[in-house]
């Protein structure tokens, strides 16, 4: 069926139901950002792959909401479907929510999987919708029409060494029981994904590239139950020795309903409507779940391994680049993509880390591709047998290779981009360069007061562009995970949402970019740990401390654009490339690493 | 009687009563900043005369809360009075509610005039104190001690014209009753004298510097009263033709009791305990004052007036500027005072603008005297018949002067520092001079996305001085009046917190500085007012035009830490200066000014 087909036949199933609106988000049952494909309805009906976006479809109408990173990919995945492109975050476009507010009229019934949405965006949705509109929640529409849906997964699960982890799940089910007693709640239930793997220091593989596995738990004073949706054969003896209770998934929402008069600490935005629901006897204290602070906070044990991971990281990424820059071989999008990853696997050898995957889809985007922010390798010709891919050329109208992509390793998650220059590029993408180079080098050489939040730091990286009238359209940077998401909160550096303080163990990455659609995309991306600086009179100061070992393409840079104390920072990060990687080179890889590490004036 | 002896007198009356502890803050009945000489009881009982400051007194102890700009001058003034300095914003210093709930028990009794505090503070420790801690509000405890205390201010009041004004109290009248509307409110009610004298477009003389009148107002869909403690015949007509209902100063509390039974819009923040609690039978709704925004954001007529009384003012402290560099004047930091405000007449009257009064008391400080952020001009010996002050000599260990000074004009309010160096300066004051007025550039060259906010800007101007480990304990900078309190919200540059964007037509001071005790004080203030800059596909961005015209001292900077780029700003910066204020210099100073303004390298 194509999507025009699929919307056709969900508009007859609403009819039969008298539905006037139908949401379908890109959620699954624990709010994750990457979902099994168990959970990829919207991208099922609507043909938008990216990982965030939002389908509703009314009896003559359908639009699918997403934000700036995919505003060009959607457009090129949505034409013909009849599903309206909603740019949100561009000026004058509603978001989902006040969109379903201004269309629902009393007597209307809008429906979605409570299941599927957060309490949080229910809520918010049902006090602000006329009143007269009904909801219709236990119906999974997409079910109707997906013949060959795939389960919900359930692979092996398996756990993480402490070695690795740097804290036993006993000692951080303490930290969470001490926080609920603070609170003065009975239990804690949740259910993301990450925040359940990092507290059982358990890691599965249900969803691709991120090793989470499908599950919930319920911690009460007394008790520590985990529902888990495979085979627990493999850990069972280790979690009873801890204490935990396993359970299968599908007793979840049972054994919740007998949570009974007590206070039960939830996050709203981080649990789904049917899970709120199900506690209507207790009553609810809404908060971050405590894990989420703990996890984002990497202990010296994590420190120290990312430290290693990234060194391995760093050395792949830059192979790659002194293949690309003096090597032989020709690539294309999707080789580049195939050569870096086995690049990982040398390196993690060389450096003595353990690669198990990629962070998530490596982007290899080449020319104007790379002003799509989240774009992924596609065939020239999509219906040709032998897809061909764009060939990088060094006399393209735009000769660059922009790179984001990430490894899971036993010794953490990373995240890094750069951005190649392979040929001749105009004074105005030098200067686009430059300042993204320049932004970049002045966040991760911040000094910062102890209490800043990522809204009051983002401004450091993003004030060279501005000062040009561009902006990327995104955060700064966003946390990472360790061998978690690559994606994670509550940390990021982003002037309006940014809220959260930027505390001593968090990791963040640093990623300014230039993004014009037809021309040329430039990303530059380290990550950074916040760490303690001197303490002193006027308090606390903090420092971050570069994870990111990876030179950054001189051909891009005109130092014309950049000040003394910018050029004294990019050399001193060069040397510290240089000092990190030559050890893991041949004499002839090293002399290249000289050069592109270069001293500019 | 001494502060001590003033102190058990209060403790008698609070043992008469059975009050465990007493409560003194600086507020009048209107939460204003500046109050008149009446409501000084925390002044007149401690002697600590700063314009912030809590006291706390107990059966067996008293406390002086206040922030970082009063650290020395409270030291100093508390001395010997047996009232203990309670550092606030310091590591580990508890505000002062944080104290009262510590200390207060079961049992104890809680002392505070309703009508001296806020009615969001009064809400927000009444919560937290332990349950059975009873609270009277209704003793002014400081009159039972204070024998000659000043009635309450009555000074004339006079109507601003609309051609300052650039908007009548009708239309103004018109758009907060929009709000009303839009927020579903029967009434308004005001007690912010900024608030009340920017509606009314009128202006008093009731606190000094500040030219407000005691007031309150009720404004509903059909009514408009104002209630005034002075003779109101003056503008008895003109409020007639209004529409504007006059009623004394006493009868605004009867008839506030008369409200029932509709929703009432008060700002709690801006509002005294006393006027909520008169309010019980009416619904509350607390949202900030619809002035508040309107008055921060000042129309096309405003700015320009404001344009120009900036020129008259900036020349004023350029004269200064010029007699201290190459004058033959001795000054003491007194006769600097006086010179100053009398070069602040004769600048008026060549540039064509109405000087009204200062807009707070002038702070000239000599030496280690201007590392006190509040400093006032005090007699070397306090006890002589003939006070003697601080001379200036260019032969002191830090031989620089700082005058932060302002004036009130019909024009508009100005705010303005220089720090000016007479003599040698060490190698560390001149970095830390030339960091702060690097700072204080870069951020007046900010350019921004429309939306941001104080909270974000503000590191462009603290950076600088971070990165060498040091930090002002104080925002960046805060709004300014139209012939109104120097200080206005809700705009201001701070990290911590700035959380109201900066939004077109808001005036900010941008004023970092060094403060070393015992040793030296750097500011360097300007006014800027937020303006659109470019529109374009990445949105709406923000620039600020530049208010403030006066050199800054070369002989306090060393371009060794500046970039290229603050050298640039710094140069053309002393360009516009030079030729805004030259047409009204004679050749001499002309030509001094000259070398004022020299391009650096």
């Amino acid at each position: 069926m194509t999507a025009s087909e699929k919307v056709s036949t969900l508009r007859a199933e609403m009819r039969k139901r008298n539905v006037t609106c139908l949401l379908v988000p890109s959620d699954d049952c624990h709010q994750s950002e990457y979902v099994c494909d168990y959970f990829k309805s919207r991208a099922y009906i609507s043909g938008f792959s990216g990982s965030a976006g939002t389908l509703i479809i009314s009896l003559d109408g359908a639009w699918l909401f997403t934000d700036g990173r995919y505003y060009i990919q959607a457009e090129r995945q949505l034409a013909g479907s009849g599903i309206e492109l909603m740019r949100s975050g561009s000026e004058g476009v509603p978001t989902p929510e006040e969109f379903l507010v201004s269309k629902l009229q009393s007597g209307d019934t809008l429906a979605y999987d409570a299941k599927c949405v957060s309490a949080k965006f229910a809520e918010g949705l049902q006090k602000k919708l006329a009143e007269g509109v009904k909801i219709v929640g236990d119906v999974d529409f997409p079910a109707l029409i997906w013949a060959d849906r795939p389960d919900i997964a359930h692979g092996d699960i398996w756990q993480l060494d402490e070695k690795y982890s740097g804290k036993s799940h006993t000692d951080k089910l303490a930290d969470v029981r001490k926080v609920l007693s603070e609170k003065k709640c009975g239990a804690l239930v949740m259910s993301s994904l990450c925040d359940i793997a990092w507290l059982y220091n358990l890691r599965g593989s249900d969803v691709k590239n991120t090793p989470v596995f499908m599950s919930y738990c319920i911690i009460t004073e007394n008790s520590d139950t985990l529902y888990v949706n495979a085979d627990t054969a493999s850990i069972s003896d280790a979690m009873k020795a801890e204490g935990v209770t396993l359970r299968t998934y599908n007793e979840f929402y049972d054994d919740l309903k007998q949570l009974k008069d007590i206070s039960v600490l939830i996050d709203k935005s981080a649990v789904n409507a049917a899970i709120v629901e199900s506690l209507s006897g207790c009553k609810i204290v809404n908060d971050a779940n405590p894990t989420l602070l703990m996890k984002a906070k990497k202990n010296p044990v994590e420190l120290e391994n990312l430290l290693k991971c990234h060194v391995a990281d760093g050395l792949a990424v830059t192979r790659l680049m002194l293949e690309l820059k003096f090597g032989e071989r020709e690539f294309d999008e999707m080789s580049v993509d195939k050569y870096l990853y086995s690049l990982r696997r040398e390196c993690a050898d060389r450096v003595g880390v353990t690669l198990l995957d990629e962070s998530f889809g490596t982007i290899a985007a080449f020319g104007a591709n790379a002003a799509m922010m989240h774009y992924s390798a596609t065939p020239i010709d999509p219906d040709s047998e032998t897809p061909e891919y764009v060939k990088l050329d060094k006399n393209a109208p735009v000769p660059m290779l922009l790179v984001d992509s990430g490894g899971q390793y036993l010794e953490g998650t990373t995240d890094i981009t750069r951005t190649f220059v392979l040929g001749n590029i105009s004074d105005e993408i030098k200067q686009h360069y430059t300042l993204t180079a320049c932004g970049m080098l002045r966040l991760l050489n911040l000094v910062f007061l102890d209490g800043a939040s990522g809204s009051s730091l983002d401004i450091v990286c993003r004030e060279p562009l501005w000062e040009i009238g561009v902006d990327y359209r995104c955060g700064t940077g966003h946390g990472v995970g360790y061998l978690l998401s690559v994606h994670e909160g509550p940390n990021r550096f982003h002037w309006r949402t940014g809220a959260a303080k930027i505390e001593e163990g968090m990791i963040t990455t640093d990623e300014p970019g230039v993004y014009v659609e037809g021309s040329h995309g430039i990303r530059i991306e380290n990550e950074l740990a916040a760490v303690k600086g001197e303490h002193n009179e006027y308090g606390q100061f903090m420092r971050f401390e570069n994870l990111t070992f990876c030179p950054i393409d001189l051909d891009g840079i005109d130092a014309a654009y950049l000040d003394k104390s910018d050029i004294r920072k990019l050399n001193a990060y060069h040397r510290t490339v240089f000092d990190t990687l030559s050890p893991y080179l041949c004499e002839k890889d090293r002399g290249h690493l000289e050069y592109l590490c270069r001293e500019i004036k």
